[in-house]
């Protein structure tokens, strides 16, 4: 089943703002079986308008517009819809009220060009907005339906889950499935390499990769006779890229973040975690602390970028820096153990290395890191990486090794916090 | 000068992966003075692909197609190319000495399906990719000018700006000029109502307004009749703009930011930093040090979530944390003043609040912060402020009105580093 899917709008055209609605409603659409064969972007230009929606109309069974219903003279799509459609534009009473009761709620006045948009085509069934003033609508043009939503994403997701979905669903073939895994620490080739022959054994599977820096994200996309066929197939091939993947697979859902699988890793055990940071700047803490709770575990996460502030408060012994350096071995089980007894946590993690793109040397060049893990009982661990890439990548890989530390030995280990209560 | 692009992968029609070559693209060619009406994206679909090159073709000038260069089967795009112009594909030699050279640098094996990539449509001229296997190519087709490049973005990049940039140049009226102002700390519509009567001031110019949340960057389009009238015109209404927006603009650069801009302001006065979070969780520290040289000012970045590390790390009294708790103005200035002390900073930074979904109560809500600051000279100061939105919103912008305070500071102080050397 085919879907198209029309963004309005100059400020896209001219480059001043990324189409991430257009992305949502494909992965939206492709997850529940419709195949988006194209994606079109035009400016606020009636004729440009009118000539996507009737082409867009005449080539698939289902298209998605949005942008352009707003209160201002360049939001011209209801207009464009009703001349596509050979109909006019008539005023929405219900929509009127709609509009008005949201400006009291939200302690607004008024103004008649928010009359504008209730302005929408007679034969066009109306989409409430449940978050904002421009309602929606719904059309049918040539063999396609058509649904337009606004461009706000909140607004256009709320009204694509909430009423466009339920309408479409019965249109989209019900024999498909999609599993998420998520996975750090291997290549987007070498995960490949390790999946070979996945989709030969698993008849109807078809996998698929994602690189977001530095996950890769394997999606597995099942067809069958029926959507439990389907999501049974999926599982299956799943379980089989699980276990041929080991311990690189952290989550199971696309919401998922490595942050938050060390979180639930520590949660388990009980375990608090302390972290000294150099050269990442804050970023181990920033991916722990996005997650809601963290500070259930996290108790400390020092920033110690000076020298002096690994000494003040890491208790770093300032002869063993001018001796080995700030960025060394030495230097980092210091910072992990110093770091994990200032709090009394049951692991402290270190991180110190030079980001670049200036500090580097021939003897430690721009890409070295440290990074250091310090538990209650067992001996601190430091490895040795050199890691390519820019500041940000450097500064983000960094860090994900650092967490991969703390969650390899959270899910290896027996202990439990060493803390009373 | 009217341009179109064509993004060309089912990666995208999938929704795998958001299209920000496309915007990059649109925003370039709208730089330099083209209007881009239509922006496409199709699967690797033979039929498709054709009849999109066609119908670009026959509506713009200039149109830059990417992606569907690779080796692979379904890579589509030259032969869509060779058949939407009625030619056929012939194999460039030059390209294919490129394509072994490249292997040979890179230290792989050429595999046959890598010749592919030097098939290329017999009208076209080569564009070589200095960064990649794949050649692009550019030919004429209608009244029009088609660019290929690889989706690869890095190579889409280069070869864009190294050669169809200088290519396209002269069809573009050389009439207009751009300039951009990046503000923190008002409103997009607060902004807009300063910025009134702007464009009628100055006939000619254009304000666009494009939100990043929390920031808002001013985009100040100008057209001359000469591309120096442009920039002239653009100037000074920049300057207007500049002025209106007094302190809340931090760069004329749209690849600044305001981390880099709170560096620059320490850096000038010869001032040291050190941070206390803890609802931020990092934030303020990451926000810092994405700058290279931050280690020049940021001397400790401290992440104290739990209260005991707040205690054990800045010195703060347990019993002002019982007493006002952890979220409070007292904790707020002990936090400031006992980092900055720690380290002996020129100013201490804090911020303790919280940042939600849980954890707020009818007394401190959610979204509740305090914002201290601490300096050698003069008593500290701490903001209390209540912020909406869900966590990310919360914690962001508590960074930026945190790092506020040091840049207000810098900027109005006479005083330099109170350390020796």
């Amino acid at each position: 089943m085919s879907a198209g899917i029309l963004s309005i709008g100059t400020e896209l055209t001219r480059g001043e703002l990324v189409n991430t609605n257009a992305t949502w409603l494909a992965d939206q659409l492709t997850s529940v079986g419709f195949t988006v064969e194209s994606i079109e972007t035009v400016a606020d230009v009636r004729g440009h308008v009118v000539d996507s929606l009737r082409r867009l109309a005449a080539r698939h069974r289902v298209v998605v517009i949005t942008g352009g219903l707003g209160p201002t003279t360049d939001d011209l799509t209801a207009e464009c819809a009703a001349e596509a459609a050979h109909t006019e534009l008539v005023r929405h009473e219900p929509s009127v009220e709609a509009i008005r009761r949201r400006f009291v709620a939200i302690g607004r006045e008024m103004t008649a060009s928010n009359l504008k948009q209730a302005d929408l085509p007679a034969t066009a069934d109306v989409l409430p907005n449940p978050v904002g003033t421009a309602p929606g609508f719904t059309l049918a043009l040539g063999g396609a339906r058509l649904f337009f939503t606004p461009g706000v994403p909140t607004e256009m997701k709320r009204m694509f889950e909430e009423q466009i979905l339920p309408r479409i669903a019965q249109q989209a073939p019900s024999d498909t499935a999609q599993n998420h895994l998520l996975t750090f620490g291997q290549t987007e080739s070498r995960v490949g390499e390790l999946l070979g022959g996945v989709e030969e054994a698993f008849p109807g599977i078809t996998l698929g990769y994602r690189a977001h820096f530095p996950q890769i994200e394997v999606k597995v996309f099942a067809r069958g006779k029926s959507k439990a066929e389907a999501q049974t197939l999926a599982d299956a091939a799943a379980a089989e890229v699980k276990h041929r993947l080991g311990d690189i697979v952290f989550g199971e859902s696309r919401d998922d973040s490595f942050g938050a699988a060390v979180g639930r890793a520590l949660r388990a055990k009980g375990l608090s975690l302390a972290v000294a940071e150099s050269c990442t700047g804050g970023l181990v803490g920033h991916l722990l602390t996005v997650v809601p709770g963290s500070s259930d575990y996290l108790l400390l996460d020092a920033v110690t970028y000076a020298n002096a502030a690994k000494t003040a408060v890491l208790g770093v012994d300032p002869e063993l820096i001018r001796g080995h350096g700030a960025v060394s071995a030495e230097c980092a089980q210091a910072m992990a153990e110093g770091v994990r007894r200032l709090v009394d946590a049951d692991i402290g993690l270190s991180i110190t290395g030079i980001a670049g793109p200036t500090g580097g040397s021939d003897h430690k060049p721009v890409g070295l890191v440290y990074l250091g893990i310090a538990t209650r009982s067992g001996p601190s661990v430091v490895k040795e990486r050199k890691l390519s890439g820019d500041r940000g990548r450097i500064q983000t890989m960094a860090a994900y090794l650092s967490l991969k530390l703390a969650l390899d030995f959270a899910r290896s280990t027996g202990e439990t916090s060493g803390r009373e209560g």
